[in-house]
């Protein structure tokens, strides 16, 4: 077969993927976009970015200097686009989203610019508010300590930010901005970034940087003093609540809700997402081994290891909204604050880990392809992973759930009737007459989730593998509870119980939503046909994450012996053979344009073979024939070689 | 604490830590590295090239095109260094092993030269294996097919190699080595360098290539034809095993032993092995949280986190050797190919996900500085990470250990009496009077393998877990032999099913081999007191097998309910709070070198506050105070933003 031939035939088995689907497309955007203007929104954004020279992206071999450099420009040129064509901040931050890496503007709007609102106080507002609003400043946010006095990994920090919120601190000397003439640091104050590249050329664009404060006096007028504040005469005045001091948690309660995007997102507490394009779009193209009556090699999709390479599901969540969380906060109502710490302390170890995991579980099913940079993988795996590390370690939070539900499972003879979500599955405890299920994993296959089945039949199905992920919960953190020696860290629970036990926990409050998500499809405007299929993504789901909790249910008894355990299996395996025919039309609902995915795999057209082509054309090290290394190393190798061989040859004479 | 005191605080931790452990260096690592003259030959090489200019390990920030040249650079250097000092090829092997990444190189040694050697036929031999032993003539090898016609991914055919050997074929023209003299691709050949860089800069010294041959005739002596050959009348003539037409092989026939160097591996199937340097470095010096009563914060080593990170132990196995494969196998001895493909099939899985996995969980659990590249940590996970897919992809791998125990399943009743070390496991199921045993997991903490107990007693309760390991992969086997439909791929067993079941054979296989190796202390050199060590590392091991298998260990009731898991992981978190004290010890018997390490969290002095500030002002944005990007960007969008919110401002008045 040659090159001409498979990119044919590529397109071919590409054309058909999408013909194969009966999934509608634009029903499905707005459903996965939020709402039409949402998608509209969207799609105008990345228009204009992809036709905009500053956000090229063939340039694959610039140092990291020089991705700092673009990655400037890039921000420049955002800001121009936002006076030209009148964009709110919102556009702004869509068009960040949809960037390779993450700009060091993205800590002036996630951390510095919400925490600064939540925290300043009134006068300080007045004065700081409109200039961040527009970039007059540019913000970072310090907590990470090197050393005490030292911050370190301060996003921004190294050459971008003039200011910054340090703890409760704003970085500003009393009256003047000196810094904003001539972007020189403040006397005092040593930074800089703190050193490149990253692991894996990861954030490249951003100046994470170290910050020394040396007797650096900060006046009490820039104290974030909404909730706690220091008196003129220097008393300090506790904020309502304990973490309300803490500026770190403003960003999650500022948004009304958040989404998991699971495997198929790019940075996981974004409402954007990108799916990593092998998932969808190689495997139906890529053909390799014994041919089959048709004449042709198998596609490797129909590979079981492709499979699940696909099959990790795409729930998108609604955590309860809680409205206007803010106000209420600020009006020193702080009930919500324990519930929402538990509930987004899970969310975040979730969709971290599970992010990371999914999108390398995607580039390795790609073989060979998935390391190459043309499939664009590795290159969002680099930006995801840190999230494991960034805004709460997950192995830190995982304790702080684990506390959490330890202590709701104290509070639960006094409290049962009034659960709030975090902990709803502790209720099964009190149910005495209703034990955990026993569930016919066999009938959960795509059978019981057909094209429109009577929907309450599919909710019953659901809410099944629901109750055993919470009865798991509720046990584990049960017999938790009855061997702990206390709620301290360390003392009680060692660290692999943490993340097992908190992922049971979270793993129940995600099953409580996900069977929501089947309750609302059509008020959620999901027409029929695209509901029975994101109703049996929504089973693959909460059956992998059974499968994956197979240690608890069967210790605990909720699942007995191979035969159940095998059925479970079943069901997995004939999920993801019954969505194959639907992953590129899942896909296409993403509606990733070629531009945003930069990925030779991923090109819509399924003219995979030419664009790894093009690109090793780009490579620079083909622009010579022979390579300067000959003359400089290679030749003299090969003729030391020869001389070495024939003195060998000789010797032998 | 200001920088100061903090670094000599982590000195005196690393110092202390030092102390604590009882382990001998000199015996571990002459343990570690085989025999003494191997430690003494590997220290030799590394002060030779630590001491070399060409070898500097500062340069962070070069192109990948730049990092091509370097490598290049080293290949000719290594070359003088022969020359120089007398090294012998082993020495140039050794020095490319302790290299930052591997060089185009290691394809002339670990796939062209062997493959060339077992597969040429005598004359072929003659003329070009001293060639091929001086790098008179450098090779690649040409398998991955982009297109039929077209090899990818081939490492070293890029812009390095002169030959190559592809499939059956030596890609020379008759007579004349015309490519010799001027290093161009030969009529009819177009090949080129892939792209760049690789996903997260992996194998950037390395010309991964394509090669499309159009019409190219190799002559008929050109064949590597020791096995399978065309008669000069055009007739094939097939070679003894199906399996010698194929070199793939080669490899692991030529090496009499296979080290498992788990975790502390770099590159998963070489004899050498490099540890992750925050695995034992830092989390000891770091120092995180609430303070003591020393007034010192905790150290993060004490939490279960980082003890967790640390406890993926590190037995090195010696696979049984087979007396001079290679020259059995030229004698048509082919009776040993099942064998040594299903065990070096499993390892290779086995060895390279666990690397590839351990790696990441090492640099996690070091926070936020594992995500720095001073660090070290990415550089070794780019390396690691496509050994999941050369050399065999695991998946596929994964279904031949499969199907070869299906095969040994079903000889069972024929053959019992007679099982090679691949299927000793199945054994367990003839026993008749002899079932799974039940393990009180309590007893096998630290106290089970205290220092210096009764070998005898520590071989008897090593020996509890192998059995369970044993019987866990018996019973799967059976289980999918009486499920399956047949042996093909995807048509009998969901892929999951293969890793899983494959693991299953995989471990039992490695269990038997642990126990051997703790049997063998006492020969192989260890003094009593480091082998308890040991002895605790192995049984740690173990049974963190056995957790991972437990949805296997419970479906078939080889564990019974909670009280048992939670007894094995009672035993884990014993066994790794017994190593923490010797977690230095253990790192420094490897050897490593602070050159070799490359890590500012792995200094051996412990100053790594101090060795982290230094790498930060080798950063290049940090040469300038104010970046350029201020007068090119940053400071239009800080006047822009100003001139707005004054707009904004007078708009309100
Ligand atoms: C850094 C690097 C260096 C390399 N160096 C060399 C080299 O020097 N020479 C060389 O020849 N090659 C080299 N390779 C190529 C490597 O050997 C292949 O990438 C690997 O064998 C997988 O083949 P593929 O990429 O064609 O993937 P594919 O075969 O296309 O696999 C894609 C997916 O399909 C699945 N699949 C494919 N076939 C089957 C099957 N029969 N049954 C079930 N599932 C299947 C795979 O598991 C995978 O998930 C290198 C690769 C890398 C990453
Ligand atoms: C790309 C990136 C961007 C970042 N941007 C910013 C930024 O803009 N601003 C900012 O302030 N920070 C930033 N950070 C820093 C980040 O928030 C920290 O790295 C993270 O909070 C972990 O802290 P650490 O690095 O000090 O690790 P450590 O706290 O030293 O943790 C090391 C290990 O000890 C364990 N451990 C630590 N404390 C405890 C405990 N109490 N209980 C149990 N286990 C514990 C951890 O789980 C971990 O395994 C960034 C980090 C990265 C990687």
């Amino acid at each position: 077969m040659s090159e001409y031939d498979a990119n044919v035939q590529t397109a071919l088995d590409m054309a058909a993927a999408r013909a194969a689907t009966t999934l509608n497309m634009a029903n499905l955007q707005e459903y996965l976009h939020g709402r039409a203007q949402n998608w509209q929104r969207r799609t105008d954004v990345v228009r204009v970015l992809s036709a905009d020279a500053a956000f090229d992206k063939t340039e694959d071999n610039m140092t990291r200097a020089e991705r700092f450099m673009r990655g400037q420009a890039m921000t420049r040129r955002l800001h121009e686009l936002q006076n030209e064509l009148g964009w709110t901040n919102d556009d702004i931050g869509l068009a960040m989203s949809v960037l390779d890496s993450p700009l060091p503007l993205t800590l002036h709007f996630q951390a510095f610019e919400p925490i600064f609102k939540l925290q300043a106080s009134p006068t300080l507002l007045a004065e700081y508010g409109p200039l961040i609003a527009t970039r007059g400043i540019l913000g970072c946010y310090l907590q990470t300590e090197l050393a005490h006095g030292t911050a370190w990994w301060i996003g921004a920090a190294g050459r971008t930010a003039t200011h910054g919120v340090v703890q409760a601190q704003l970085v500003l000397p009393e009256g003047e901005d000196g810094s904003l003439e001539d972007h020189k640091p403040l006397p005092g104050i040593v930074l800089g970034d703190q050193g490149a590249p990253k692991s894996l050329g990861g954030f490249a664009a951003t100046d994470n940087g170290f910050v020394r404060f040396d007797r650096v006096r900060v006046p009490l007028k820039n104290m974030l003093s909404r909730f706690a504040r220091v008196t003129e005469e220097g008393d300090y005045v506790r904020p309502p609540h304990d973490k309300l001091g803490y500026g770190g948690y403003a960003r999650t309660f500022c948004s009304d809700c958040l989404y998991l995007m699971y495997m198929l997102t790019r940075s996981p507490s974004h409402a954007t997402a990108q799916p990593p394009p092998s998932l969808s779009v190689t495997p139906p193209v890529r053909r390799q081994g014994t041919r089959g009556p048709d004449g042709l090699e198998r596609q490797v999709i129909t590979y079981p290891s492709c499979t699940d390479g696909c099959s990790p599901s795409s729930p998108r969540i609604r955590v309860p909204s809680v409205a206007n969380p803010a106000a209420r906060l600020s009006a020193g109502d702080t009930s919500l604050l324990a519930e929402l710490h538990a509930t987004t302390a899970g969310l975040k170890v979730l969709t971290s880990s599970a992010s990371i995991a999914d999108v390398e579980t995607a580039r390795r099913s790609a073989g060979g392809h998935g390391f190459s940079a043309a499939a664009g993988l590795g290159r969002i795996y680099a930006e995801v992973l840190p999230s494991a590390t960034y805004e709460g370690d997950n192995y830190v939070l995982d304790q702080q759930v684990v506390r959490a539900a330890l202590k709701a499972y104290k509070a639960l003879n006094s409290s049962a009737n009034d659960l709030p979500p975090s902990s709803a599955y502790l209720q099964r405890l009190m149910d005495v007459n209703d034990g955990p299920p026993r569930i016919k994993f066999d009938s959960l296959g795509p059978d019981a989730v057909k094209l429109a089945p009577p929907l309450d039949n599919v909710i019953a199905q659901l809410n099944g593998v629901v109750a055993l992920l919470e009865w798991r919960a509720a046990l584990v953190v049960r017999e938790l509870a009855n061997n702990r020696k206390s709620l301290d860290v360390g003392s009680g629970f060692a660290d692999a119980d943490a993340t097992r036990v908190a992922r049971a926990v979270t793993d129940a409050f995600v099953a409580g939503r996900v069977a929501d998500m089947a309750r609302n499809m059509e008020r959620d405007g999901l027409r029929a046909g695209d509901a029975a299929v994101v109703e049996q993504l929504l089973m693959l789901y909460l059956l992998t994450s059974a499968e994956a909790a197979l240690p608890d249910l069967l210790a605990h008894g909720l699942l007995c012996g191979p035969g159940e355990v095998a059925g479970l299996r079943r069901a997995i395996s004939a999920l993801c053979a019954a969505l194959v025919p639907h992953a590129i039309g899942l896909s296409d609902a993403f509606g990733f344009t070629d531009w945003e995915l930069d990925s030779a795999l991923g090109v819509y057209d399924g003219r995979v073979y030419e664009a790894l082509w093009e690109r090793a054309q780009r490579e620079p090290l083909n622009e010579k024939e022979v390579t300067d290394a000959y003359e400089e190393s290679i030749k003299w190798v090969l003729q030391n070689g020869q001389r070495r061989a024939a003195m060998h040859a000789a010797a032998k004479l």
